[in-house]
């Protein structure tokens, strides 16, 4: 694919998703809830969330796509995850993994490994969640210790790159590993999405909001174009929003709005490079 | 009662909440509770939540009336949610329902069905919400099967007109419909309520907090007069936030500043119709 | 202590935050949680929160400090928070306690009451929180019967100053009784800080959010000092924010802005007067 090819997938994503509507099930932290849902619904999705296992089998039959984010994991989780990362997979319905915090935890560890078999068409993570995970499932690039702090990297976005081709390589989909450049993979090629703010590590849940982004352009678009388009989006709403923020309050209220108010061309213009891997 | 006679109902209600600072407990979902509680404070309820069946009926017995919406339950709510409406029953309190979602899930409908017997004070939704919950308890103009999409109608707020109805003769206390105009009635009366913003459905828990705050004025008017003025206040506030509103972040940071500066004559003057069932 | 060694003291540990971005570990209510999340971030921490007893335990032996508020309990808690609690007191490590609602339900009554032999670092409530724990753990000052209406205080500041004192000596830490004036006390030395918002009681968090700060500084400062600061900086920003607030809403994003914009120097000019128990 060429840049253009790129720019013009993206730029039908973004405009099938404002057409459509698509409604998007979440199973996610409630640290950050609220904000992923508003963010979803910015771009031009719906949102919907549960927590029981029969809901959100309910719930992902009837989306057009799925988030599960394990940040603060409650005891259904250990029934519910599972069962709707199953049903995901056996109906063929994208999903996007947001595997915060792995290495904390039995029942993280526990549930992160029972995803491996549920390949998720998208994972987003930092890059120390990336190296940790491709560790975890016994893959190139991963180590057997997480590096991991609470919910922070404490390694740099290039040092995930194995990891993240690797990662792509088994789900057959797309890793995205957050960080002051993104990078964006589906095994065969890496996008370095660019853009974003100062203040994107000093509001909560600015992964969190990216990775239920890149599930309502899952509905639209395969993994790694809706994972670029969705780095993308929020690397020029985040750029923008710094411009007129005051600090972390006021910058969380006009993310939102430049989310909403990005065009499809203003999206697929913001800048990226590919190469290889 | 004449439109007069309402306004001068609305103008109470209002007035005596601001004095009272009234206490409602509430058991909500986890996406929209913080703005749930932020909309009860800034029309000068006092908010307090829990989740445990103990801790739910201490607190509606403290407070002047409660709210309980369904949007995502967890395990406890079993036990928890019939519990607390059971006491509200018996106590005589006014409760508001939001029957998020009807449909999806069995905890759901089982609680949904349970909730028949408590009869709250107002119940909130979308048009497919009031249709479906018509259907659940066996009510004119409900469907036997939901057609709530996650969170979202499919119909329009006059297709809930026999349900709403319905619904509000079986309880005794009032339905309210919510959409683009509004619908409220107590079973022999409809009122319309006009104004609101097209940056509503672009937030999560524009009706989760709406339905919060009717029961905010529960403390304080009858159940018709308390929908009908929370919606008044709703759609007030909304219509002005939108005026200087770049996007739904900057929509909802406005919307709880209009919903704390109405006053109660502007609330009570905000348009609004009112019919014969 | 005169003022000036405790300005010193402040400005250190404002400055040590901002350097270190020490790790916070988090179990907190689901109304306020990303608020005081964010706010943990806007004044130089980093935030983690969890609701697993090993999870809980993992993220704490890692983190400088921790958080528990007891506002809105799950079932887990009985498990997790008397775990954590024991974990944070044989390891040494500081953490802040949040009595919400001290006095409604028997699980909150329980936990409260084993927290007495772990000794939190800061107790930080209301007048009325902090006198009937006072009283639940058989100190001077406190009342047998919670005068806590939902999250409310019903008695003024300087009430609870008996049982603040009696519950600092006790834990060998400090206590922070929030109100119009705040109240910091290490058992020894009493501190009174100005400054602040009528905005406060009008969001919800602004206690929470207050606590999980003391807990940011208690990772470089001791309690007393950890208190003081907190109130301080939330003193302070409270009072630029209000002063371009057009309501909650807005007040609540600029107060995170100030948290985030407020120098160590600034915080610690922030006017507070000392004397003797």
């Amino acid at each position: 694919m060429t840049k253009e090819e790129i720019q013009k997938q993206i730029t039908q994503a973004v405009e099938t998703v404002r057409r459509a509507n698509p409604l998007v099930g979440s199973i996610t932290n409630t640290v950050t809830i609220n904000l992923v849902a508003n963010a979803q619904l910015a771009v031009g999705g719906s949102a919907a969330m549960v927590y029981l296992p029969d809901e959100g089998e309910f719930l992902v039959k009837a989306a057009g796509a799925a988030y599960i984010n394990v940040g603060t994991l409650l005891p259904i989780y250990e029934e519910t995850l599972p069962h709707v990362a199953k049903v995901l997979h056996e109906t063929g319905k994208p999903w996007v993994l947001d595997p915060v915090a792995v290495g904390i935890g039995t029942l993280r560890t526990q549930l992160l490994q029972q995803f491996k078999a549920y390949k998720p068409a998208v994972i987003r993570g930092n890059a120390s969640e990336i190296i940790a995970l491709a560790g975890l499932w016994g893959l190139d690039g991963g180590t057997a210790r997480s590096k991991v702090r609470g919910v922070d990297s404490t390694d740099p976005v290039t040092a995930a790159k194995t990891a993240a081709v690797a990662l792509a390589k088994w789900t057959g989909g797309a890793v995205a590993v957050s960080g002051k450049t993104d990078l964006i993979t589906d095994g065969a090629v890496l996008a370095f999405s660019y853009g974003g703010s100062h203040f994107m590590p000093k509001i909560t849940g600015a992964g969190c909001s990216l990775g239920g982004v890149v599930a309502v352009y899952a509905t639209a678009a395969p993994p790694f174009i809706a994972a670029l388009t969705a780095t993308a989006v929020f690397n020029l709403a985040g750029k923008r929003a710094e411009k007129r923020a005051q600090g972390p309050g006021s910058f969380q209220t006009l993310l939102l709005d430049e989310l909403y108010k990005a065009t499809a061309v203003e999206i697929a213009n913001n800048p990226f490079e590919i190469e290889e891997v």
